[in-house]
């Protein structure tokens, strides 16, 4: 007998992106990371943070930051939960709200964590499939039998947008709770949270991950009603964010210029990338995040994920429905988008020889 | 109707020890940090961090610190699983083990923070009082018919040390998995990791909150048998561990010497803190760990604890049961607890009057 619950031992881990360590040789277009390094004021603040904060535990509400989302989006202190990376935040959601054997919905193809947290908790998963160009399939959603809705918006992996009003909606239709997972918001026309903080069941995730270039520190925060971020905080580890992470993710959301600036840069870039894969014959879903989601010609996907990594270039491929003739292109600097380009025209070149 | 699972509409959160941010002037015996401050190695590392590191994910497995905690107790890399803080591995552990309705079961007292875990999984309790001198009840515990049983050791908040040997001999007993929490074992007489490590169902956990100093940090790791280390990584978060803690941690497993240093001088205190509040009255309890539970000359723990507040030093006080005329106090420095003792001296003359 295992000493594992059943839906553990059946389950299979979370495969995360390669993140090669130390390997500077490599082109990294693979995990959505901002090819541009953090405010400089983030550095400082590591540079000068006070010692005594890695003795003592930390604050365990990280109030301090709380008080620059809650102002940033015009919400109160207890409308704000911060966690170590929004993934912690996706996780006390089905701890909260799921139970064994409960539901949990979302659209396909999406973020593909949501199924291994429904296994991880021993729920279930109903899985709606996007029509064609992967908008989202709103009314199957509205009438899903599930306690919980994950809704990635910018959706991950095909950058679809969907309007903050037409969530609102749903979540107006939807029996259980609405999760929306904005990791990738600020590549896009703005949050929902002006929207839908009146919701009383909905909950905005967002992340320093991408957009404040901080992936490596983990730090995400949940906006919400007061009675779901209380109960929230319930099932989150008592210390969930670490002294430094609290003091450098405040630094950051006191410099949104430095942000903004970066990605202005990667919309400029998504484009110029955007129009240039399509020229060479790639279908390019629109995309208002930091990635594009790209149909190889031919189909050929893995054979091309395959080259671009015997070049140096790492790409994201799923085998998946609908995914397995497309690859996920992180949009990096002009000098990376451009060694892809020309690694992607060599790649051509040579299955034609 | 409530969005929330039954179990965590009706539970309480965990209150964490007091956390004043940035008010020197208390002395803060509290929550059994180490009063010394981390080695300079790691503040030197935390200085030279590579930026990049911020910017891209960190390690998801976080290899470099798992080689060297392997080296450090001649284990292989795979039988170590980093965590934000052993907090964390805790609630993995009753994640991976312990289903709805399943029992976790622990000798009482103990940590304050089981019962909580158990409520947020809907999992039931079965709470063993230890005996007179708060030894290990091992005989019940080994009949428990639970999933999972965890084990302070050093004990919280008794400081109670058991034996290795003998929580081997309750291992081969009991028919779930054990998960020996050692947060305080540096400050006793040894890990219990050469002895249990060969056990097919035990892990051990181990914190740099305390003897490292690093309880800003949230760094733990578990070491066990690879089945249950491979099992439990399943349901961690993607990047639990993010890439300032890795490196600093890191440094820390670097430079045990000056965690032993730091060691040394708290277990010298901790004699001279126990002679002392015995001369004055109090009867405590025999500790391997870095606090002390002292029981009040008269049995007003709570008054006292309110006294000494008022008087800016703070500690523990629990009202539950065995625990309402006792104080734990966590070993300061030589002038920490020469204030104290000083204070208490103060609240015995004035009750006096």
């Amino acid at each position: 007998m295992s000493y594992f619950r059943k839906n553990i031992e059946a389950m299979t881990a979370y495969t995360p992106g390669e993140q090669p360590q130390g390997d500077a040789a490599v082109t990294k277009l693979n995990t959505n990371e901002n090819p541009y390094p953090p405010s400089p004021r983030i550095l400082a603040a590591l540079r000068t943070l006070d010692p005594e904060r890695l003795r003592k535990y930390p604050d365990p509400m990280a109030d301090r930051v709380r008080d620059l989302v809650a102002r940033r989006f015009d919400v109160r202190r207890r409308q704000v939960l911060c966690a170590n990376g929004s993934d912690e935040l996706l996780r006390m959601a089905v701890t909260a709200f799921v139970g064994e054997g409960d539901a949990i919905a979302y659209p396909v193809p999406t973020y593909s964590l949501y199924p291994v947290l429904a296994a991880v908790q021993g729920a279930r998963t109903i899985e709606v499939a996007s029509p064609d160009g992967f908008s989202l399939p709103a009314d199957a959603l509205a009438e899903a039998k599930a306690r919980l809705l994950f809704l990635c918006n910018p959706n991950a992996p095909t950058g679809v947008w969907t309007e903050p009003p037409d969530i609102a909606r749903l979540a107006d239709r939807f029996k259980g709770v609405v999760v929306v997972d904005e990791a990738y918001a600020d590549f896009g026309p703005g949050s929902g949270i002006p929207v839908l903080k009146a919701k009383p069941n909905v909950l905005v995730l967002r992340s320093l991950s991408k957009s404040y270039s901080l992936a490596g520190l983990r730090f995400g925060f949940a906006v919400g009603p007061e009675p779901l971020i209380a109960g929230l905080a319930k099932v989150k580890d008592s210390y969930n964010c670490d002294a430094v992470s609290i003091e450098l993710a405040a630094a950051a959301l006191e410099d949104e210029a430095a942000m903004r600036a970066n990605v202005e840069k990667v919309r400029a870039e998504r484009e110029r990338l955007a129009s240039r894969l399509a020229a060479m014959g790639f279908s390019v879903t629109p995309s208002e995040a930091n990635f594009l989601l790209a149909r190889v010609p031919g189909g050929d996907a893995e054979g091309c994920y395959e080259d671009l990594k015997a070049r140096g270039i790492l790409i994201r491929y799923w085998k998946g429905p609908r995914l397995a003739d497309k690859l996920r292109i992180t949009v990096g600097t002009p000098e990376e988008n451009d060694r892809l380009l020309a690694a992607l025209e060599a790649c051509r070149k040579e299955n034609r020889a």
